[in-house]
This record gives C-alpha cells, sequence and structure tokens, in this order.
C-alpha cells in the first residue's frame, strides 16, 4: 500500500478528465475551415467557456497554453516586453516557472525588485508597488508552505501605479474560489494536473488589454499570444477535471483541512524539535511543510519512501538536487533547519489511511535520520 | 461520408497513441523522488529511448517540449541566444514556427538573411552560409507543397562556417527516414500530432553542445533547456505513434505517391489551367498543392466542404484569414495565382475513395468557384 502525499507536485488525474481527453481524442485541427475543424472547434469553444465561467473570466481572456511554467513565462515575459518600463516588481518565494524569467529579465537589463517577505512567507512591505513597473509579480499560493498572499491588496497597490500584475495561481485553481475579474489581475496562471487534470494543461486568464507580448511565435492562434495546433482533448480534459474540482470544492477544502490539521498534531506529537513552516490560518487546506533540523531531507524521503510513504522536499523539483529551499531561506530560516525540510501535501485520494501512515512512521524515520545526520 | 484531405495539418490519432496515453494517464511526477516517481520515469526513460532510438538520436538528445512550434522556437531562439554572433540564417519558406522567431529575432537586433530558393520551393544558393551565423534554418520539408530541401548540403556547407543548423523536420518525422546523427544537425523538431500522436507531443533532438540556451525557464527539467512537469503519458504515447509510423513508412510512402498520383493526374485531367506548386521528385508522398487561377482558395475550400471535402489552403493556419501564401509568392508564383491555392494531404487513413470522391466534383467545384472569382 503506498501513501501518496505529494499532491503539490501533481496530483492524480481525475477519470472525469481521463474520459473527457478519450472522448475527444479523434478531434482534429480546430483552426481547420471545414465540417471537422468546426466540430473541434466547438468543443474547444465549450471548454473555453467553461473554464471562464468557472474562474470568472470572459472565454476571450483563456488562452490555452501546455503548462502552468509555460503560462507564467508567458505573462511575466510577455507583459514585460509589452511595457515601455524597464522595471520588474515580484516576491522572492516564487516558484521557479515565475523567479526564473523574473532573472532571466533582469539578466538582459531590467531592475528587478523583489517584495520583502515575513516569517510567515508573506510580502510584508509593498511600498516598491508604489513605483510603476512593466509587471509586478505575486502567487497567491505558496506551492512548499501553502501559505495565502494578500494578493488583492498587490492588485489593489499596483493599480495606483498603473503597474499590470501576474497571479500565479497554479496551486489555488481548483482549489479555492477564484474569480478573475473580482481580483482584478491582468494575467492569472493555473495549470491542469495540480486539480486532477491532464499534464499538457496549463491556462493563462488575460485580461483584453495589457496583453503579454507572445513568447514563442508561430502561427497567431490564441489572440496572437500563444501559437500552436490547439490540443481540444486537453482543452475538454482541463475543463472537465475544472468543473469537478470546483463543484467539490467547499466539502474539499474542509475535510483536507481536517486531515492536514489532525497530521500536523501527530507529527507534533510524535517528535521533538519540529520547524512548522505552514502558517495555521490564510493557507491552502492541504499543505503542511516542516523541518526536523539534525535530519537531511533527503534521508527523510527516502525513509518515508520505504516505508511506502511519497512526500518531497518541496524545493528539489526536477533536478533530483536537494538545493536549500529559496521559499525557506527568505522566511529568514536558517540553512540548516532548511535542509530538513519535508512537504507533506494532501489532495482529492487523501484518506485518514494516509495520515495513519505517517504518524506511524514519523518518530522512528526521524530519528534514524538525524542519527544519520549526525554520522555524516 | 466524410474525406479528410489535410493530414499535413493535423493527422488522427492512432489508436496505439491513445491506448498508450490511457495506460499511462495514472502516472505522476518523474521527478518525485519516491516509489511513484521512479515508476513515471521508467516510462518516460522508455518512450525517450525508442523515440532516440527510432531517429537516430541518444536519449540525451531528445527534450520533450508541447508542440512543434515550441520545439522550432526552442531551437531558433535558444540558439541564437546561445551564441556570441548576431547573425541568422534562414530560408524564406520556412513554417511560420520558424520564420516567426526568425523575424522576431530581427526586431531585437538580429542580422537575418534568407537563402533564396527556386520556383520548385528548393533553396538554390547556400552562399550566404558560408559566413558565421548564430543558426542557420532550414525546414526538411516544406508544409504546403511538399518539396524536400537538401538539409544535408545544408548542414555540411554551414559546418564547413561553424554553424549550427535546426532543421524543422515536423513533415518528415514519421513519413521518411530520420537519422540525426547521420543527419549532423545540431537540432531537429518533430510534432506528434503529424505521425498520429498526441497533440500534446512536441519532441527537440538537441546535440550536447552547442545547446540552445532555454526559452521558458522554471524547474531545470530536460537538461536545463525546457522547464515544466514531464507529461508522461504524452511521451509513451508520442513514442507508440512513432513505432508504428517508423514500422509502415516505406509501405505508407509507396500507397500515398500512387494515390497522390492518381489525384494530380485526374485533376489535370477535369481541369484547364492548373499550377501545380508541388514538385514531382524529391517531395513527400502525401502532398499535393495546386492552383486553379481564378478562383478563390477561399471559395474552393468552402465548396469542397459542402461536397465533404476537407481540404485547407494550406498557409491560412488558425487565423482563418487567407492571406498569400509566402511560400509560394517566395517561389515566384504571381499573386493571383496564389489566391487559387488548395493544398490536399493524404495520410494514414486516406482511401481511393478519397481521391474518387474529389476528382468527382474538381470540376464543377472549380468552374463555380472561378464563375465567382469573375462576378466578385
Amino acid at each position: 500500500m503506498r501513501h501518496f502525499l505529494d499532491h503539490a507536485a501533481t496530483s492524480p488525474m481525475r477519470q472525469v478528465a481521463v474520459d473527457a481527453w478519450v472522448e475527444h481524442a479523434g478531434m482534429l485541427n480546430p483552426g481547420g475551415q471545414y465540417g471537422s475543424g468546426r466540430a473541434a472547434r466547438r468543443v474547444l469553444d465549450d471548454a473555453r467557456e467553461e473554464i471562464a465561467a468557472l474562474l470568472g473570466a470572459d472565454p476571450v481572456e483563456v488562452i490555452f497554453t501546455a503548462s502552468g511554467t509555460e503560462a507564467d513565462n508567458l505573462a511575466v515575459t510577455g507583459l514585460y516586453r509589452a511595457s515601455p518600463l524597464g522595471r520588474v516588481v515580484s516576491t522572492p518565494v516564487e516558484h521557479p516557472a515565475v523567479l526564473e524569467p523574473v532573472k532571466a529579465l533582469g539578466r538582459t537589463g531590467a531592475s528587478v525588485d523583489l517584495l520583502p517577505v515575513g516569517a510567515d512567507g508573506r510580502v510584508s512591505d509593498l511600498s516598491a508597488l508604489d513605483e510603476p513597473a512593466a509587471v509586478a509579480c505575486c502567487m497567491w499560493a505558496n506551492n512548499e508552505t501553502g501559505a495565502l498572499q494578500p494578493v488583492d491588496l498587490v492588485v489593489t497597490r499596483a493599480a495606483a501605479a498603473g503597474t499590470p500584475v501576474h497571479v500565479d495561481a497554479v496551486q489555488v485553481v481548483g482549489h479555492r474560489a477564484v474569480d478573475f475579474h473580482a481580483l482584478g489581475a491582468t494575467t492569472l496562471a493555473a495549470s491542469a494536473h495540480k486539480f486532477g487534470g491532464p499534464r499538457s494543461g496549463g491556462l493563462l486568464l488575460a485580461r483584453r488589454s495589457p496583453a503579454p507580448a507572445p513568447v514563442l511565435h508561430g502561427g497567431g492562434q490564441e489572440r496572437g499570444i500563444r501559437p500552436g495546433t490547439l490540443d481540444v482533448a486537453t482543452a475538454a480534459a482541463t475543463a472537465a477535471a475544472l468543473r469537478e474540482a470546483v463543484a467539490e470544492m467547499a466539502a474539499e477544502e474542509q475535510r483536507l483541512a481536517a486531515l492536514r490539521d489532525r497530521l500536523r498534531a501527530g507529527i507534533l506529537d510524535r517528535v521533538d524539535d519540529v520547524v512548522v513552516h505552514s502558517p495555521e490560518t490564510d493557507v491552502l487546506a492541504g499543505h503542511l511543510h516542516v523541518s526536523f533540523p539534525g535530519a537531511e531531507g533527503d534521508s527523510l524521503i527516502m525513509l518515508l519512501d520505504a516505508a511506502g510513504i511519497e512526500a518531497s522536499t518541496g524545493s528539489a523539483c526536477a533536478s533530483g538536487v536537494n538545493r536549500a529551499s529559496h521559499v525557506l531561506l527568505a522566511m529568514g530560516v536558517d540553512e540548516a533547519t532548511t535542509r530538513g525540510a519535508v512537504r507533506f501535501t494532501l489532495g482529492r485520494t487523501s484518506t485518514e489511511d494516509d495520515v495513519d501512515a505517517v504518524l506511524a512512521v514519523i518518530g522512528e524515520t526521524v530519528a534514524r535520520a538525524r542519527l544519520a545526520g549526525m554520522a555524516g
């Protein structure tokens, strides 16, 4: 029996998404000026309309991309290129899909200002937003800790300076209510596989103006902002997953928060000297990011895996190289403590059993990892 | 009964690809350092190895992208950014996925030289390759006419000047033998949905050095060249489609060439004043690009559609706006003739019936479109 507690990395695909993909796998080119093209376009338009309605956007504001990473890059780099200004504002706790394009702009001459964050990982001083910038980026919820940012305050403050705002909502869409128009952001990124959709689906909500300049260039699809033959099956599967996610959202948040609370209390009961990085309020329900000082995150992940428990350090991403989390460092956590970080993230398939499984082994696991850490 | 003759735009997905996608839709994050991550990585590695073997590349040279457009952009822009040189060589008949990023580089300061092409659409003078450039781009086969380019000569000539070469092989992979190492190109782009794979799959073969700089920035996946959570189901479906396409390739080329020859001869029999743009030799087997001067391509497509026949002008791409084909203009075709262009492209599902259906209506269709053209 495996226990998957890494839903923030990717969440198992929903059956409705698999079914929608299979149903529409036979669709052809929605750009075709003929019967099968029109049929494909109808499915695409339906998906676009449904996604727009679920997220408080207009259909024309929905840009299909291939991933959350692509959506974030398009927003950050595209809004920068669409502006005459040479300044970017961001936060130091963004996901690499935002922080790396911001850094890339910095290397090519942009002036980059990072908003300071407090010990809870939330932006603590918005005054850098008072000077106009090409784009200001602020994630809605942190992928490591789950901490929600005051994105409404960021949007309001940036708007006063006429600065477009990009919100990375990859961890939020499908998990909490999102109303793009009410938020007032210029762009908002989402990733289908974070809410049980296909791994080929990304979304960028983009107001008509200012619109991001394209980052990829080609056939002029998606308002000229994002080229490539549109993938109708992925769009339909994304819409189906989002529909189900939004329908279950309220009940699921309560259920996950209860599981998460039991997990946190159980860990604190069983292990001494635990640092909890996830805040207790204004936080995603499924996230519990903790450090076990004296243990190495990699060892903990390996030992947990041997016990059938799948979790991550939260920061290793694809490389497999465990670096100190830039998020925890920005929160003022000392580097030794960051090295003992483990992120448990619960999701749709999570159960009491998964929590029990962690609690059954966490004491001994941390003890062994700490012994190995002392020896190392 | 519909007759689909637009395989060069997109080809119906193969059942093996649908099956492979469904089989692996449950795979989780191949970057995960735990059991389900390793299982996903094994499937991904298998797909990567199979694709590499089928295309004469090493597995490490296979970069998964989300589309041919993305692969082309990554190669063109990425090789340019990885070089200290400020010069790009291309051809005027490239697909927009290459030509548009080339133009974008030109707008930001690159010096762009386009190799001249002859009336057959093939590059006719390679001397611009003798001066070093950051990247030289030459498509293997033209998406409108099917004309094969002498890419081996381009690679050899560019290599003498130390210039990396990007080959857009989107129309070729899965249809003709490709040996990346034997060709000697630096990068080579493919699109899964052109050979019956999923629409979410693109491939960039990229030698270890010089490697393109990333265009999208994020989590460091794919040698740091292309970020984003890898889509294992798409990778497996792409490999499955390519395996089947390559196995059928030789027989399929013969079969399609015979159908194409009958289509061409039948059209020439039934319609006066036809201009055939596709060359008779060194051409993809499934392409037949023709003009009916005096008729508008859009009218022809609409009338053919009403008769159940799905074809395209070959150049409209997603926008639905029928502009004069840049390919035909570069070949020296006069603008009036380009406006009467229709591209028939045959593929895996094409039959004698499809050819018969075109031949049954083409005479009257062109006559009606020409009458409408005179009236207009």
